[in-house]
């Protein structure tokens, strides 16, 4: 379930209500979010990119070779006297992606004669600390862990300050979404003498070890779907035992796959669970992108694309193929909004500018959340979690083993209280009226 | 001169002054003193010994491999009711050797209810990460960093709270002197989850980069000889060119390997070198053990042994000889006060409870600490601060690189305004009345 979290946004819809929705909250929902959709629509995102050459290892003296990590910077707005410096803490994919969807930086770069810089995170992109080889094994993985990329922040910013006249006495404030989240907090929290504060949003800092109940994440999902149309989540809760039933043999599997028009058709067991993994993870990523307004960030998508998907879900009670051609339905305003899919992708959920092999060696290192669903308080299939089994799965991909109490030993899990100036921002996005 | 800084204590003697030592400053100043010159002689320092299983990198995950960690708990004075947990952070030595030398600790326990607790540091007295090979080479020295010793703290600590009935939520403060007093106040900077505050005694955490000038530290060491007798330090000024003259030929060499007492004859020009700092390491270990009484700590001394050393050290205009042989009397106060020494050692200056293979380590990768002398604000012979020529010694000896700025852009020099509650003690010790 490792790749479930990569952005997730703790979305709630509230459509019972009709606030309007105050323009600075408006701002920080569009963390994630191409600047054509800010407030300010005229925003020209122009940067220059750039290259610092940083240690690979930080913590060990035995190797003491460098790589180049790549920067953005956009300083048409950054005045000398009276500016500061707002630091993207890039997270797990491609800079120049998470720069053009991070309407905020560019909204607020005027008022506050700001510097924006976007770090890339080791590891992805093209910030690469051993080129082509940099996945190969455990060896060459071993650099890459929140501690080196925080400490590649810190040198970037020393960097900064020494070379950029003007820039040595601003504040540096670290900002950051999802993953990016919690490294501009814990940036914060490690290297106060750096940055003066952090926005950290929907950073779920919470989400390790037993600090929450596994299923808290699942049943937030859920209760998006629950509460953009009658029968939703139900309709999604009986799709699992409809798709088992149909694929016990391979007519069925044949049935499926070409009423899912899938690109690949389904062959064994092995390829139904992965079906089923995949239409998960795709409920999920909606919850995560259910912007109210027209959005391309995972995927080209309307406004409330969940509202639009529980329009083909309004009933479980139908026979289990009439369920999965509506479940195509639904699946399609995610895959093919605009049309043009010829078929649906089951190896593809989202942009290929994140790095889905870097995380999945993060959470099974570091970065291990627990999830599980209990297909009552959720609408998934039932999965408990199980840290040995997901230990071994990281040991056979990855030759690694997870640490899950390690994040909490090191940031401190729920005891923060020491420190200051971390803004956590989580949304519970209201509906605006029609 | 790494090694000249193992425990410096920065002491000042202030001869012209009779102000009664404070019984809490007198405590303090007893953080390196045997417990028997405490203000409370009947003391039972009794200890247990323990074993916890650390992981040999806490920041990569390719090895998983663990280590014993060594500590010790005294926990005859400790209440569940009321009570906390004084935790000393061990630094580059023996911990049984620290812990029978940290009277402060021993001298409050009772009246703060405190578990002691004495952590031995990674790669120290029995903590041998690799056992026997630990220091082999760089591969295997790979993890000696403050920040994985910091890292083991952090682990012990959760640890004990997990194990120990009553200890979970009793506050936890940070202890250390020297090197061990900056990893007390770096362990409250970076895990104050863990620690509630730190007493840093006598740590350098400005001794880096150029936050002070390289000469401060053996300016004050000649301060303490200016002060303790007449003509003191200008005799030991003046005993270097009377070194240099009377070596240029074997049997000067001779001549002042008699005079010396020295086990191992002078043969050239290198053992010369090695006798002249051997002679001020001494002088720099005297200072950092003059302490108000009779003690045992890096040698067995009298009390103000400088002022003692300075007996014989009156006259600076003498002869190259005469002047050498009040230099032998000024030695043999620090190395033959019990009267047993037949000859001196220059291949031991101090106790060989201190690990100085691993500390040659640290301070040729993390903690380089620029010294430098010129022989003027000084007693000693000039040597400016070198930093090739030192990079390249380490590099010659372990085969790593120093990275002088590392420890600035970890742990904030002098800009650390964020942090609370840590004190840091540094004595400028005065004169009792005779």
């Amino acid at each position: 379930m490792g790749r479930l979290v990569l952005l997730l946004l703790l979305a709630f819809l509230m459509p019972g209500l009709a606030i309007p929705v105050p323009p600075a909250l408006k701002a920080l929902s569009n963390l994630h979010l191409s600047t054509s959709f800010t407030s300010r629509p005229s925003v020209v995102m122009k940067y220059s990119i750039h290259y610092i050459e940083q240690k690979i290892d930080h913590f060990g003296f035995k190797n003491d070779k460098t790589f180049n990590q790549r920067y953005l910077i956009a300083d048409q707005h950054w005045r000398k006297e009276g500016g500061s410096i707002l630091f993207y803490t890039g997270n797990e994919g491609d800079i120049i992606w998470f720069c053009n969807n991070t309407g905020f930086m560019w909204d607020v770069a005027e008022e506050l004669k700001a510097m924006l810089v976007f770090a890339e995170h080791r590891y992805y992109g093209q910030s690469l600390p051993f080129g082509a080889d940099s996945f190969r094994d455990s060896r060459h993985l071993n650099f890459l862990t929140s501690e080196q990329a925080l400490a590649d922040f810190a040198e970037l910013i020393k960097h900064l300050k020494r070379t950029i006249p003007g820039a040595e006495n601003q504040p540096v404030i670290a900002l950051g979404g999802s993953y990016g989240g919690m490294l501009a907090a814990w940036f914060r929290m490690k290297y106060p003498h750096i940055v003066v504060g952090a926005l950290a949003a929907s950073a779920p800092i919470w989400q390790f070890e037993d600090i929450v109940p596994c299923g808290v994440f699942m049943k937030i999902v859920t209760t998006d779907f629950k509460r953009s149309g009658p029968n939703c989540s139900e309709s999604i809760q009986s799709s699992w035992d409809a798709i088992n039933r149909l694929t016990r043999n391979g007519t069925g599997m044949d049935w499926l796959s070409e009423a899912l028009h899938l690109c690949t058709p389904l062959k064994n067991a092995q390829d139904v669970q992965h079906l089923k993994d995949w239409i998960s993870e795709t409920w999920v990523n909606l919850a995560m992108v259910d912007y109210p307004y027209e959005s391309n960030f995972l995927q080209p998508l309307p406004a409330w694309p969940i509202k639009v998907v529980c329009q083909y879900l309004k009933n479980p009670n139908l026979s289990d193929k009439k369920l999965l051609q509506n479940i195509f339905q639904a699946l399609n305003v995610y895959y093919n909004y605009s049309g043009q899919a010829r078929c649906l992708n089951m190896s593809e959920t989202s942009t290929s500018s994140l790095g889905s092999l870097g995380w999945s060696y993060q959470a099974c290192t570091e970065i291990v959340m627990p999830f599980c669903t209990n297909g009552i308080d959720d609408m998934f299939e039932p999965q408990p979690w199980d840290l040995k089994t997901f230990s071994d799965e990281c040991f056979k991909q990855w030759g690694v083993k997870p640490r899950p109490s390690w994040i909490t030993s090191m940031y401190g899990g729920k005891n923060i209280s020491s420190h200051t100036n971390i803004i956590f921002r989580n949304l519970r996005r209201t509906k605006m009226a029609a």
